[in-house]
C-alpha cells in the first residue's frame, strides 16, 4: 500500500480503522483492483515511479461522514483528494497528486435535493451527473433545460467548480452557480451567500450575499469540499435552431472567430464552438481544410429566425460560407436530433473523445489572429517532438476570449509516447506563459508549471492562496498540490 | 482630533508625519474643516457619539503611495477607512465605521487606463467616476455603452465592489468586473486573474484565471484596496427601445411581477425596474395607485421590435395596463431623450434622491407574492414609529431575485428623526432576518445586525471571513468593521 509521506503503516492503518468507523467499513476501499480504478488512465506519469496512486478510497454518504473523515485526516495528518464522479479525462480522471492520498470519493452522495421550475434553478449534491439531472427533468416533464456537456456521466458539481463549459444556452457552467454548502478543512460546515441567512427563499436566486463573495475560493480549489451546489437552469425555449457555419479554407479561421466577436459581444449569439473538420486525426493543419462553428438560437417565434438572419448576413463576407439549420419547437424530441443538434440543446453526451490524451488549453484574446498565431506555434513545438498540433475545438468562453484545448496524445502501455507528452506538454505551458496566455485547467502532473506563469510581482497571486492554505488547512490535508497550491510543509519541496 | 482606540496623540501624530512624507503634506488633511467633508450627511448617528469621526484624510496619488500608506498605518496600527469618490449616500457616504480612521481618499488616482473598443471594456482607477467613463467614450466617439447609475459622480471602482445595480443593459455591476489589482493589508501588490500573467492580453477578457478565483473576496471587503478595476462595456446597440409598462392599480404589482419574471429568465428583458408612480412621498402604500415599469430594448432592427411585442403580449394579461415606447437608433443623441431614456441607455444621472434617506434593501425572491409581503410587513412595522413604507424602486438582480430598498428618513439636525431611523432599520433588518431575506448593503451603523442575519451554524461564514481577516490583516488596520467583520482585538468589543 502506497504510504502518504511522513505517515507510518500503523499511522495509516488506524486512521483507515477510524474511517471505517465513520463512513462503515464497506465503503474503505484498499485492495489494488479498487485502487487500480482511482488511477488515471489518461495520466502522462502512467507507468513512472512519479504516477501518484492513492493509498485508500472511501466513499462517505453525507454531510456528517464527510465531516468526520476530514477531523480525521487532521488528526492523522492524511492527505485527502476529493473527487465527485471521477471523470475528470484530460484534467486528471479520479488520480491524486500526491502518492498515499485517501480518494474522498462522493459519488454516494448523490441526491437532487431540488428543481425549481418558477425560478429554474437545481440543488444538488456531488455525485449527481448530468445524465441524472437531466433525466429527473425529463421524468417530471419540467420546462427546463441544462447545458449538459458532452461527458454527461460528469459530475455537475465538480465540472462547475473546475469551471467547465457547455456548448447550450448557459455555456461558462461556474457562471451559473448559486450558492454552495461546504465543509471546511477543519470539518465546519459553512454555506455560502444566502444559504448563510436560516430560512432563505433565495440561496439559489442571489449569488453575492453580503459581505465578501466567497464561493470563487472554492473553486479550482483544496480549501473545502463542495457538498452542495446551487446552478441556475434555462427556461425552456419556445423555439430553438441548431446551426452550421462552414467555411472552405483553413486560413477562414481568422474572418470567422473575427466576425463571430461582435456577435456574441452583442448577444447574438448566447454561445458557439469552432471545430475543425476531421477531429481525432492529428496532421499539417494547413491540410485539415475548412472549420464548422456551431451555433444554437434559443427563443420567441421569428426572433430566433431574424437573430440567424442577422448571423447569416455577417458570415456572409467569407467566400465559400455555408449555412446549415434545422427548427425545432417545444415540446422537443431528442430523438429527432441529431448529434449536434443534442449538444447545442444541452442534452448529455455519451462521447467518449475518441482519443487518449490530456488538454494544454491557453486563454486567448478572442481574435483570429490570436488564434492564428496559437496554432502556428504550437505546431512548431508540437513538430519538434515528431507530432502535429491537434486541437479538439475552439471555445467561447465569457463573451471575450477564447480557450483552445490542446491535445497531447497518452498511452496506456508505451512510455515512449508518455514521455514526449511531459516534455511537450512543459514546453507548450512555456510558450503559453511566453505569450501571457496562462492556461484555463490543466491534469494534475503540470498544476506546479502552470500557477507559475501567473508570476506577477514574484508570484503574489500564489502567495496570497498560500496564506489562505496555511490559515484555513494547517495541517494541509487537503488536495496538497492542486492547482499548484501546496501546503507550508510541503513548500519548496515539489521543485 | 479624533484619536484611533489605543493610539495616543503622540502616535497618530508621527503617523501622520509619515504618511505625509508618503504622500505630500498637501494631501493629508486634519481641520475640522476638511474632515467634516468626510462625514455621513445621511448618517442616522449624526448628532451623537456614536457618529464616526475621521482622524484625518489622506490623498495617495499612485499604488506606490497606497502601498506605503498601508505600511505605515501597520507600524503604527492605525486604523484606514478606504473610499473612492465617496458617494455612497445612504449606504455610508465617505465616512468610517471607527471614529479615528484615516480616511484613505483615492479621488487622486483617476485614471481611464484603457478603454478597448474591439473587446468592449475598460480598465480603471478608483477615482474615475461615471461621468468621467462616459465622457471619455464620447469625445473618442467610440460604439460603447456603460451602464451608468443614476449618481453618475460615483465611482466604477467602489459601484462594482459594493455591488451596485444599473438600470440599462449590464445591470449588476459586480457580474461584468473583469480582472483587480489589489493592495494587501501588509502593503503587497496583487493582480487576479489572467493580470498575474505578465504580458497577459486578457487580464480584461477572461475572469477566473488558474486556481481559485479570489476576487469576490475584494467586494463587500476590508481585506484589500482595489486599485485597478477592469468593467466590461456593451458594444453601442443599433437600435434602443425606451418602454413603460404602467399598471393602474396597487395590487397590480403582483401580476406585473410575476409576468416580468419569466421575461427576464429568458432573456426577453435584460433589466427592467419597477417604480411606485409618487416617489418621494410615504403614505399609505395602498393610495399610491399604480406601478410603472421601466424596460429597454437593445438590439438589431425588427429584433427589438418583436421581442417588444413578445413582451406587451405577456403584460396585456393585466387589464388598463398601458404601453409607451420611444425608438431611437444610433448614433444616439442623448439630449433627445428623457430622463427615463437616459438611465435605460446607461447614461450617467446627475441626480439627487430628492430626499434624505439611509436604505434598508431586503433580498426577495422574484415573486409578487414575496414583494406584496414585504411591503405590508415593512409597513407596519414603519407605523409603529408613525411613518408609512417608503420605497424608491424595485430592482432585477440577477434575473431571479428582488432588491427592493425601505427608505428610512434622516435629518441632519433633528435628532429625533435620527433616532426613530436607527430603532426602525433595526426592527426593519430583524424582520428582514426572521423572513430569511437578509439584506443587499446597508449603511455603516448597521453592519453588525446584517451581518448577524447570515447566521447559518453558528456564524461559520462570519468566522471564515474572521479567519481571512486575521491571516491577510493581523494588525487589523484596514477598514474594521466594514460589512460586520472585525479583526481580532476588536472582536467581542462592538456588542
Amino acid at each position: 500500500m502506497a504510504l502518504p509521506a511522513g505517515l507510518t503503516k500503523r499511522d495509516l492503518a488506524s486512521a483507515l480503522e477510524e474511517f471505517a468507523a465513520a463512513v462503515g467499513r464497506q465503503f474503505v476501499f484498499t485492495s489494488d483492483e479498487h485502487i487500480n480504478t482511482y488511477r488515471d488512465e489518461f495520466g502522462p506519469l502512467r507507468g513512472t515511479p512519479k504516477d501518484p496512486v492513492p493509498s485508500a478510497a472511501i466513499a462517505p454518504g453525507s454531510v456528517e461522514e464527510v465531516q468526520k473523515v476530514v477531523r480525521i485526516a487532521n488528526q492523522y495528518r492524511v492527505p485527502l483528494w476529493v473527487i465527485s464522479c471521477g471523470k475528470n479525462w484530460g484534467y486528471g480522471g479520479p488520480a491524486p497528486r500526491v502518492t498515499g492520498s485517501v480518494v474522498v470519493d462522493l459519488k454516494r452522495m448523490n441526491r437532487i435535493l431540488e428543481v425549481n421550475e418558477q425560478h429554474a434553478y437545481a440543488l444538488v449534491e456531488p455525485g449527481v451527473s448530468y445524465f441524472d439531472l437531466y433525466r429527473h427533468i425529463q421524468e417530471r416533464k419540467l420546462k427546463l433545460w441544462i447545458d449538459g456537456p458532452v461527458g454527461g456521466w460528469g459530475s455537475v458539481v465538480a465540472n462547475t467548480v473546475e469551471r467547465g463549459v457547455g456548448q447550450s444556452i448557459l455555456g461558462d457552467f461556474y457562471n451559473f452557480q448559486c450558492g454552495m454548502e461546504v465543509v471546511l478543512p477543519d470539518g465546519e460546515l459553512m454555506r455560502t451567500g444566502m444559504g448563510a441567512v436560516p430560512g432563505s427563499p433565495t440561496w439559489q436566486q442571489y449569488k453575492w450575499g453580503f459581505g465578501p463573495h466567497v464561493d470563487g475560493l472554492f473553486s479550482h480549489s483544496n480549501i473545502g469540499i463542495v457538498t452542495k451546489i446551487g446552478t441556475w437552469l434555462a427556461p425552456e425555449p419556445p423555439v430553438f435552431l441548431s446551426c452550421q457555419v462552414s467555411v472552405p479554407r483553413f486560413e477562414d479561421i481568422v474572418p470567422l472567430i473575427d466576425i463571430t466577436r461582435p456577435l456574441r459581444q452583442k448577444n447574438l449569439l448566447v454561445n458557439s464552438a469552432v471545430f475543425p473538420p476531421r477531429l481525432g486525426r492529428p496532421q499539417d493543419p494547413a491540410n485539415l481544410g475548412g472549420w464548422y462553428n456551431k451555433i444554437g438560437f434559443y427563443g420567441e417565434d421569428k426572433v430566433v429566425d431574424l437573430q440567424w438572419q442577422h448571423v447569416q448576413d455577417a458570415y456572409a463576407a467569407i467566400p465559400g460560407v455555408e449555412f446549415k439549420a434545422r427548427r425545432f419547437t417545444a415540446p422537443y424530441d431528442a430523438g429527432e436530433m441529431d448529434a449536434f443538434g443534442r449538444t447545442l440543446a444541452g442534452i448529455p453526451g455519451v462521447g467518449g473523445y475518441g482519443y487518449r490524451g490530456v488538454f494544454c488549453s491557453p486563454i486567448l484574446p478572442f481574435t483570429g489572429e490570436a488564434i492564428w498565431n496559437m496554432i502556428h506555434s504550437f505546431d512548431r513545438i508540437y513538430q519538434e517532438y515528431g507530432l502535429r498540433y491537434f486541437g479538439e475545438a475552439i471555445h467561447i468562453h465569457q463573451a471575450r476570449a477564447l480557450v483552445a484545448p490542446a491535445t497531447v496524445p497518452i498511452s496506456l502501455d508505451d512510455p515512449k509516447v508518455n514521455e514526449t507528452a511531459v516534455a511537450l506538454v512543459r514546453r507548450l505551458i512555456v510558450e503559453s506563459t511566453r505569450q501571457g496566455w496562462g492556461v484555463y485547467r490543466i491534469t494534475t502532473a503540470f498544476m506546479d508549471e502552470a500557477m507559475a506563469a501567473f508570476s506577477f510581482n514574484n508570484g503574489a497571486l500564489l502567495r496570497f492562496h498560500e496564506t489562505l492554505k496555511d490559515a484555513l488547512d494547517p495541517n494541509g490535508i487537503l488536495a496538497p498540490g492542486k492547482n499548484g497550491i501546496w501546503p507550508s510543509k510541503h513548500r519548496g519541496r515539489q521543485a
